[in-house]
């Protein structure tokens, strides 16, 4: 986990205060959720994979003992643990072996139930389990349910979920809202990915209009032009014309390998797709049919033409390609400012979750993978018990769009977030009358500095560098007898003699 | 915990953009460290409740087997339990128990120290524990170690301790940071308290300066000012004057139950300060010698005076005078705007910590503890390894803070977070005619929204209610072909007919 100096703290915040500034300006309002969420909230919702990776917090206090219902947990855990080899050793067993490990298990779960209604002690229940004390491993799954409630919230999707659920009746829809906050993943750390990093979501819930999808495009061109790039491309493609062809081609069941398939086409070339979807049941004649639409060229306009003679028996087909085409009339009354936006019919994206329109944000400037993704989801609140609530949302990759920014060399120069101006004084004479000059300045808004006397103006001036301050005022003897104080631009090393006024007048204006 | 609403959001944003701004313009830099340390940076800074108090995050994985040093620890944790408990027996019981005791206990360490070097099996070492397994506990002082390596940040002091000495190479001091983060504490959660929430600190270290406790108590005024604080009071002492004061008594040793007690005045009074003292050991000639100095009164300068006298004979208490004139001395060189400062002798303040000047905030607006504190400390970075580096810090209360504009009304009514406009159209032709205006307002920085067409007017305008939107525009076929739309102040009522570019004009200019 990351430390962030000061310096990338400026950066950071500029990304992120661009990000949300143009949330804002689309209607969508901040929430925070708790960092801790129950863990039966998170547990489930990502896959084992993701069941694996939520940071558990140990439940406080005497975690062990002190909450009887918990009472002992510890020790069934230990012969669920025990009893959960002995079904496997049965079930992989030679047959004449088996009878032995199920009379075992028989005699555990037997003394086990014993136990939970008190009539068995605690050493009976472990003596049972006898020699295989020696090798049994206590398996977390049954231990950590008893010893941690919480957990660190995975992402921002469920506890987002779980809030719009639990607040339904406080909430105006159509519901947008944004979040910007930190998630934990046990990963291994390696480069480009961390065990704590931020994501950066804003989502609409309650609303099925069209309009949505279109503004989350104006939201990306908007952010990522503000933060300086110049080239990028937002990709759009519909989870329903996935659907479409897939039935077109007689394989409904196959989409997901389809999909899986034909996303790789950037990476193996069109060869590699094909071998790929022979080897997951599609026949040649499926691929014949398949080949002009993965290869599909042209306009926007000319590749929904194409789609709609290649889909026009499938409804739901015809359905994704009415969504994108009354996404691209709205962004007509629009104009854009840097992005290109293109359908991709080789766009995938987390098929299962998304059901209508899909987003992917690639920068052409520098090799990257997606700095943004997002679509159209249709049953995001229905885990909590809340159905049929649509919803749309798309995220920025904060990092990757650091890295980018950072490559290119494209951060600010300056910031209001830094010091602009640091008087330095040669002494406590000097101090004293740089006192209420500090003073004017910051009551200007100006972000100023006065390193306190006794410090060498070689170590002064040090300082200023370090921390990027672009300008000094250095005050002796001379200067204040004369009021021509010493002025100096840390980036060009100019140096001037100015009034007090006439500094002040400067660097507000700069 | 806490989730925050859209509405709650501003309002923090509000608290915490006004106070980081300040700080910002004093020349403190924002940093973040990880929301986990390692236990081992936080168990033992904060004392032993604290240590309770520190939420503990289960390593992840396979966190009882994978790691081979870890290994069978829940055994090592069990068994240390139970002889933790016969040394406890034998400590409490009558003689001709205590041999049996100690007997037991020698056979449970021969067992352990043999399944230490893989001797015993672990079956032995639990047959050993026998009957005891029935009733002990295992304590998760031993087993927490084991299976957790990483705990969540307690508050910001001790993470940026750590900072400060594990990147002492690449700081530049006098390093001045600043740090707005949560923390968590696994308290029972009551009215005002809660296990999650936000600190808000600005540290100076590296510089013995007390040009640095001045501009303390003008971030403290220019903070709580600009959010609109008009009746504020910074009390000020500092930790040499209490110490003179205990030397003068003659007392030196009682000043901890000295300070406990004289903090209390405003609470319990003369009479209760007194007989607290005279059953702490002090005598009447020492609370002779204490009242004056207890009830001292006049202006800051009165006081220093006064205090010069009796504390003459005192080096460290003249020590302490001599600062805190100091600070005086600089805060002549500023004007305040709202905050009065107020040398206040019963100041106590985590004694232990601070070394010099100590200040407390408080309003005298709404019966509230205090909204703020701080002072100076001489070794933070010590218990790193890093010694001799001084320091100074504040801290903001941000949800009292928050209490207090609630209670007062003071949040601001407007702000450039929330939805200046809503586009509320009759219908299709509504919705299109609206976008390109819409687009319009969003280029001049406007937050404005367009509710998608399909929803009766009244819902509109519900939305734009709750959601607090001032102005909404109202497009159906006869504004379309008027040109005249109809522009309704949410918050007076008021209702006209304008041209697009008019209310364009009249939206950016409010």
């Amino acid at each position: 986990m990351r430390d962030f100096s000061p310096a990338e703290m400026v950066k950071r915040n500029y990304i992120f205060d661009t990000i949300k500034s143009v949330f804002r300006k689309y209607g969508y309002q901040q929430i925070e959720t708790p960092t801790m969420e129950n863990s039966a909230t998170l547990m489930g919702k990502y896959g084992d994979e993701g069941d694996r990776l939520i940071f558990k917090v140990l439940d406080s206090g005497d975690y062990l003992n002190n909450n009887s219902s918990k009472k002992n947990n510890l020790f069934e855990a230990i012969i669920k643990s025990i009893i959960a080899e002995y079904i496997i050793k049965e079930a992989f067993s030679e047959p004449h072996e088996k009878e032995q490990f199920n009379l075992k298990r028989k005699k555990l779960e037997k003394v086990k139930s014993d136990w939970l209604k008190g009539v068995a002690t605690n050493t009976a229940l472990l003596e049972e389990a006898g020699d295989d004390l020696n090798e049994y491993i206590i398996d977390p799954k049954h231990l950590t349910p008893s010893i941690s409630e919480k957990a660190l919230r995975y992402d921002l999707t469920v506890p987002f979920a779980r809030y719009v659920v639990q607040h339904q009746n406080e909430i105006t829809f159509p519901f947008k809202r944004f979040q910007v906050q930190p998630v934990w993943r046990a990963d291994r750390p390696q480069k480009g990915r961390y065990r704590e990093f931020y994501q950066c979501d804003a989502d609409v819930v309650g609303s099925n209009s069209l309009l949505n999808e279109a503004e989350f495009i104006l939201i990306y061109d908007e952010a990522l032009s503000k933060l300086g790039l110049t080239d990028f491309n937002i990709k759009i493609n519909n989870r329903k014309i996935l659907s479409g062809i897939a039935e077109i081609i007689g394989k409904p069941e196959l989409i997901v390998d389809m999909t899986v398939a034909i996303d790789k086409l950037d990476k193996i070339g069109l060869d590699g797709v094909v071998n790929e979807l022979l080897t997951k049941g599609f026949t040649q004649a499926d691929i014949d049919q398949l080949e002009p639409v993965i290869l599909l060229k042209g306009s926007n306009t000319e590749k929904l033409d194409k789609l709609k003679t290649t889909l026009a028996s499938s409804v739901i087909g015809l359905k994704g390609i009415a969504e994108l085409e009354t996404i691209f009339t709205y962004l007509q009354s629009f104009s854009l400012n840097k992005a290109t936006v293109e359908l991709d019919i080789t766009l995938a994206r987390g098929l299962n979750y998304y059901t209508g329109a899909i987003f992917e944000v690639k920068t052409n400037e520098v090799a990257m993978g997606s700095i943004g993704g997002g679509g159209r989801y249709d049953d995001l609140t229905g885990m909590f018990g809340l159905k049929g609530l649509t919803g749309a949302g798309i995220s920025f990759g904060a990092d990757r769009i650091y890295d980018v920014l950072e490559e290119l060399n494209m951060f600010p120069t300056t910031s209001n977030q830094t010091t602009k101006i640091l008087f330095c004084p040669f002494d406590a004479a000097g101090e004293t009358y740089a006192l209420p000059l500090l003073q004017q300045l910051r009551n200007q808004g100006i972000n100023a500095e006065l390193y306190p006397a006794g410090a060498k103006i070689k170590k002064q001036l040090d300082y200023a560098n370090n921390k990027h301050i672009p300008y000094v005022v250095v005050i002796g003897s001379d200067e204040i007898q004369s009021g021509q104080l010493t002025f100096k631009n840390m980036q060009s090393g100019e140096q001037q003699k100015l009034t007090a006024d006439a500094i002040i007048a400067e660097v507000t204006k700069a």
